[in-house]
């Protein structure tokens, strides 16, 4: 029987395409680049609609990739998923945190759960079809078919899902409208928070936190709307479907790693993340600092504005601002509130929360070596 | 003999010129507006050279405090110290802390050091003086002067002063030119650090942190120079010279306040003012939540991104970021690293922190009730 | 009988709430404070939901003609129309638009038709009218009534009608859901232009452009709606209801001013406004200049990113862009045609023309002196 | 003997890294894309330090062209001048302009003379010599080289020469700093000013618009400085020393376009670019409006905010909005400029202009098909 043994690597860069760290620990054989089988990167543009610079990064992996795998960059793509989720407001540091997965035939069976990984697509949406209940139930496909990838039976053992989504460009309305297909929102922007909501309800069905008989169109955005507590969004110009990566524990695998997940219930809630470092892992962030600094891997959290304009009953102005977008505003303020709790600034901290996490709040996973 | 008592409010409002709350204090007989010396403002705008909120605040008070002090719009400011702080990113909520002091005449000594409060302004500055020698000799015989307004003698007692400053405009540089004389920068922006740089150092030499005889024009912004743990200094368009408020504790006082102060190392820095908090007040953030909230004040801190480029040693592009000044991204972070620390939001972080603690670090000042 | 006359002043500033220039005016005898019936200013923000130059600029305006008109600051509002438009991006200049109104007995009248003005006011919106029908309908109402104050019988002697109306914030959503009551969006920013096109719809049905019957919910911001050739409309976080000013020409009046009006087809459509000079006044502005530079007062403009994407066939990028909001680009690239046009850069050029003009083109008017 | 033979093509995109336009050319026949020699791509960035979209489309045509070459992705910049200029703010339509020359043997001669194009490039600068004299030398000295590469023997002939230049990040100055050398200035994004500057001064004293003995460190950005009329610089972090292109004509040349320029004094100054259609041409842009549309290629112009603060007379707020950089203020304003005379909106205006014709002005080229 095969064991899976998955990596985790946290790899600074300098620029949206540089990836020498990358290559430096695949030449020093710490990381083999045919083993990758997903990369989520925190880029540094405005993690918005004409933020170029997740392309950019993904353009540059498809060609890194391309000559490991022996595909064209075009067929990177339908190989290893690349999520880059953009926006490193504040202190928050940019990064790729690159995932490998195999099989070792052999080896001995570790005493308790550890990290495995899984990975899956949906099809091609159509620009009407973005911010509705097919996107939902299409992503609640694709993260069962992950949880299978990834040897995972009980939603329980879920404790991340990462998921990359389009978004509305002004030609794809267009697009649209040239069929007489009416897309949920004219506003290139308000679009990526639909196509985020969508997305991450399509999760909460598929670990059981929404019944799928529930799901209609107008639940997207909608008032006290349902929300899962391990799903993670981020919209891009660069894709039309969604990419998916569940992350979780399973009996059996062998990877140095393990995974336990919070959910922050306000933008400043560092205690629940407090908490499940204590529950989780048996580490305090203050007293154990140093071994949480040598452990951590990353956190992976999302942030957003609280959408009732108040934080711990204080008025916030994240969501008057037309200079800068609220989810700039809360990448910064929770890059701030994690980066002080654990000590470190690189970080995958993701804006736009709708439906991942109560309102204003999100989930975080943490990620440890053994 | 008179004793000092020093109050201290923290207003919300819904707006840079609503001063609605303060008048519902003033109304209930909680506050008399006659006894206030001083504002410090958190406003909305973007803390940068075009932020109107600022000014508009200003104008707001001085016609709320015209009729109180029976005096003209105009001559309020001479006699009220109004400093009003752009910039309430992230989790930041807009508010007024104001500020009141009267003497009254025997009432019992406190056993302790209680919250002193005194004010001084500077001449007004020539457009050339901004961010030179100038600036930092005529700040230091303010700081002085506010000193001896608070009643205090040991500069070990001054826990937190306050200092709102000029900046350059193209009208004020062109004034120079027109005059023969060069000013510190051509860039607007800019001038705002070179000034808020001076004016910290000013604080150093009053406070005994840097000998007076050691300060020249180039020391201003100068790579290794020197900072004061206790200097807080905002830049603003609607101003020509320093107003300066000193916080600080006297024994003698009947104040119902008390203030600490630490000195963040990084933007992540919360570890140090969690130390404050137990070895000033006696008080765990964590463990003592509830008491925190209930007695804290509010927090003055400054924020700055470290001009190395890193937090922790992992690069930042807060300096690179073109679309968002530095200082918004780091007055974002801090508010986020400060409101989790002790459970609210409305907290006056205030950017651009050159010679206001260590590069990248900044003064922390904490006000409680008794 | 009396014979209504009209007089307009462009006033520059240095700052939102800088009256200095009408000051002077007032003082040198030019300008009555008490003949001022309308303010038309362009202040120095971004135009968009927090900018907050527009409030401030009324408050120095109310202040300013409390005095003059011997009511208190808040009585100015009932009686002088103050509207401010944000942003002056690229080389517009932020300065006022001041109309005074008197009626003069035994005045000789004018061979031809003169300027004369009229205003008027709707009711406070509740939040869920705004965007919608009801604003629609009171608006149109409001320019009827402003027509009659203005002394102007037939609809196609108005040339220029400024409306400001109210936008939707976190806190005046609140209110809504709090009654149970859905708002046209959720979007602050959005809310803008639901409020403009409603507005500007209200002016189509006044002038006869569009038919009263026809008016419904959702035509406001449909594709391929309607729209007025005359309606110019600013929206501003600052009131609650649509302020109406309706600027037209006259016989009988004694104005020493006339005005003309075009539309422009597209943002960089020069040729029309070109055309109306040479058809309306007779001036070349490029042989005339000279001519045009000495008798032009002011256009009055506004200015759109064209909803389908495009300009003249090529893609533009001012709706993707999420640092800087299209209607600030508008701005930029309309006062660059306009101001080229007429060699100075002192021009009233609003953003978002939703129903105001054909998509991506908007009205234009000129006064000029006799 | 052979002619040389220039092609030009102004080729839209859809994005940064889209070339679809180009490859459709090339499989056409109509464009061999081993003949090219430069390419001037207008990107969607902010055109400021942080704008990733040059380097994505640097690397998009350097993967592009290294297969048509036979070379790697890296050599390919030896080989080929890719000069990107960030922001199409307002109107303004991203797309590539694409130059290329073979020499044809046996050509009959042209009677007039005839567009051409040299390249050449400068070593690499140490962060320390950015905008300084070095890289003034530096730049005049491939100015010449470029012009003997033209063909071009009488600086009158050189009618635009278009530099990429580079700009100091923090990484760049930390490391002059490590070396004990201080960089002209520690603010990233002033850096492109000083860089742009310094490199428009080679420019002039390469065509003896500025004697060489004169050049000195203190020249670059200082008041009353001397400029080029034909100098148009772009600043980007993707690069480390200076590429030119010089465009010119020259008898003997063979190519089907001719190019000229004229010099605007100001922002809004259209009328030195409709006379120099005039002059240069024979063509009214008003009167002759379809055979501009036909005939112009590209018009290739810089824009910079006046920085005295003033454009005829009337105060703009470009210098001082710090949401907003100048630069892109100043292409939006003449992007509407231009694109009102030419009547279309695919236009090369690039920011910053320093030394680049006279303040708040700039040069602007044409060229048109024969």
């Amino acid at each position: 029987m095969k064991a899976q043994d998955v990596g985790v690597w946290c790899v600074p860069c300098r620029g949206p395409a540089d990836l020498s760290g990358v290559q430096a620990l695949a030449e020093a054989g710490e990381l083999d680049p045919r083993d990758i089988v997903a990369v989520m990167g925190k880029t540094e543009g405005n993690g918005c609609v004409n933020d170029h610079t997740r392309d950019f990064a993904t353009m540059a992996w498809q060609h890194y990739l391309s000559s490991h795998l022996q595909c064209t960059p075009a067929e990177v793509e339908a190989r290893v998923s690349l999520v880059m989720s953009g926006g490193t407001e504040g202190v928050l540091s940019p990064h790729f945190t690159v995932i490998t997965r195999r099989f070792i035939v052999g080896a001995p069976a570790a005493d308790d759960k550890r990290l495995v990984v899984g990975v899956a697509q949906t099809r091609t949406f159509l620009p009407e079809e973005i911010g509705r209940r097919a996107q939902i139930e299409a992503t609640a496909e694709a993260v069962r078919g992950a949880m299978r990838d990834a040897g995972i039976e009980d939603p329980a053992d879920v404790h991340f899902v990462q998921i990359k989504c389009p978004l509305l460009t002004s030609d794809r309305m267009a697009d649209a409208a040239g069929r007489g297909a009416a897309p949920v929102t004219q506003d290139t922007y308000a679009s990526m928070g639909f196509s985020r909501g969508a997305s991450a309800l399509g999760v909460a069905v598929a670990l059981g936190e929404l019944p799928a008989d529930t799901v209609h169109d107008g639940l997207v955005l909608a008032d006290g709307a349902p929300w899962s507590g391990r799903a993670s969004v981020s919209a891009g110009i660069e894709l039309e479907n969604n990419v998916v990566i569940v992350l979780g524990e399973a009996a059996g695998a062998v990877s140095a790693f393990r995974i336990g997940h919070a959910v922050m219930k306000d933008a400043v809630d560092a205690q629940s993340v407090r908490t499940m470092f204590r529950e989780s892992f048996g580490l305090d962030p203050e007293r154990d600092a140093d071994e949480v600094a040598r452990r951590l891997v990353n956190l992976l959290a999302k942030a957003e504005a609280s959408p009732d304009g108040r934080v711990r009953g204080a008025r916030h102005t994240m969501l008057n601002d037309s200079d800068i977008n609220a989810t700039r505003h809360a990448r910064a303020a929770v890059g701030g509130v994690l980066g002080a709790l654990v000590g470190r600034t690189r970080l995958y901290v993701s804006g736009g929360a709708e439906h991942q996490g109560p309102p204003g709040g999100g989930p975080v996973a943490a990620i440890l070596h053994i």
